[in-house]
């Protein structure tokens, strides 16, 4: 009997070629269905609540799967995190109905951008900021990131047009801080929506950093929105600083 | 003219083989040396205030070099910042007389070493901790870390015999802390010493390590200590939580 299981995976991007299964490339699916099939013993597909590049991270990417075993949620976790390679993490395995999709069911995600804005580059956080040589304006970029929240067409903020019914998304919440302590040197970005375009969260990046460096008023995503343009958007923040915080369902 | 220089360096030891220049092997030593004999033109040797372990990290290693060059301290640092690899970071450059000698002109050090004591993985810092499965008593560890300040013959703490005339060496601090905030599972350890013993703050660490996980009690250094026997001390912590926080002259 087929059993159907939702599975917690946190991944650290650098390493892997994206989400997506590849010939001859090392992608977290292509990784984590080999372990998974091991394990079980049994071929395995993996479903992700979405794809992410080359380089981008995920703290809790929910994946689904089906399989005949009879290994129990936690037997399979554990077995699990003692097979996989040192860049992937199991949270948790359950029991999910037939029904679940990690795609279709996500009511919201939210994730997370860093910048580094400093002279001094963080050779430790490397592959987990975007490094940028130049202190920010964090008010600026707040007045600016007011514009995005709300039910708006976010085409301009979409690379390169694939085909989606619609490119209306909602935006909850979007919020930029520096935070105190240690490292002031580190402006966090988290955008919560009920779903993203291609590039989506990168480019609000991009658009908000330039907008921190003074090179456009806080106003310019109102123009960016309007303009339904990926031209006029700002620039694509490279993928190391982008992290899948969570998804609801 | 030779002109002699002091440099300040970061290093990410997880992709090097140590400090030290090995044929066929990428160290920190040997990267330096060969970007900073493309800059300056004529082949440069380094020295720096110790030898690091492979995977051992540094926030601050002071090198020494000398060079006819005409170039100024500013210069050579924007150079070399250019060319270094991304695990490599020159924080400043600085001239000083013939008579600075890296090694024994360094009056203290200190070494900062993590423990992460949790049950969840951290994917993201696994190069830059000891990941141990396990809560921590950071009181015992605190309490036993006491017994090891100040002046004592620290034979024990040392990894195979090296030729050194003595073995005493003065511990100015031996801070233990779990850090409030976000990462609530990390074990501080930092030690100010003038002058450490091959695998010295490794074998500290791992010894705590022990006492915070009840296998000894807090007065077990004391035991350590008085044998002057290696085999007597605790584990030696593995190399990737390890800093050298800086260096003073």
């Amino acid at each position: 009997m087929m059993r159907f299981f939702k599975l917690l995976l946190a991944y650290d991007g650098t390493n892997f070629t994206g989400w997506q299964r590849q010939p001859k490339r090392r992608t977290v699916q292509g990784v984590l269905e080999k372990v998974l099939g091991e394990i079980l013993q049994e071929k395995v597909l993996c479903k992700s609540s979405g794809r992410t590049d080359s380089g981008v991270h995920a703290l809790a990417q929910v994946v689904a799967f089906e399989s005949a075993t009879r290994h129990s949620p936690e037997a399979i976790t554990k077995a699990l995190n003692a097979e996989l390679p040192e860049d992937l993490f199991v949270f948790e395995v359950s029991e999910v109905t037939a029904e679940f999709h990690p795609i279709r069911d996500a009511l919201r995600k939210r994730y997370r951008y860093v910048i580094q804005d400093g002279r001094v580059r963080d050779i430790f956080d490397r592959q987990y900021v975007w490094q940028v040589f130049r202190r920010l304006d964090v008010e600026a970029m707040q007045q600016a990131a007011k514009h995005l929240v709300g039910t708006h067409d976010f085409q301009s903020f979409e690379s390169h047009g694939s085909s989606r019914l619609t490119t209306v998304r909602t935006i909850y919440d979007l919020l930029v801080e520096r935070r105190e302590g240690e490292r002031t040197d580190r402006i966090y970005i988290e955008v919560e929506a009920d779903g993203f375009l291609y590039n989506m969260v990168r480019n609000i990046a991009g658009t908000l950093m330039q907008i921190g460096k003074g090179n456009h008023p806080p106003d310019w995503p109102l123009e960016i929105l309007a303009a339904k343009d990926r031209r006029v958007c700002g620039m694509t923040a490279p993928p190391q600083g982008l992290f899948l915080m969570w998804v609801e369902y």
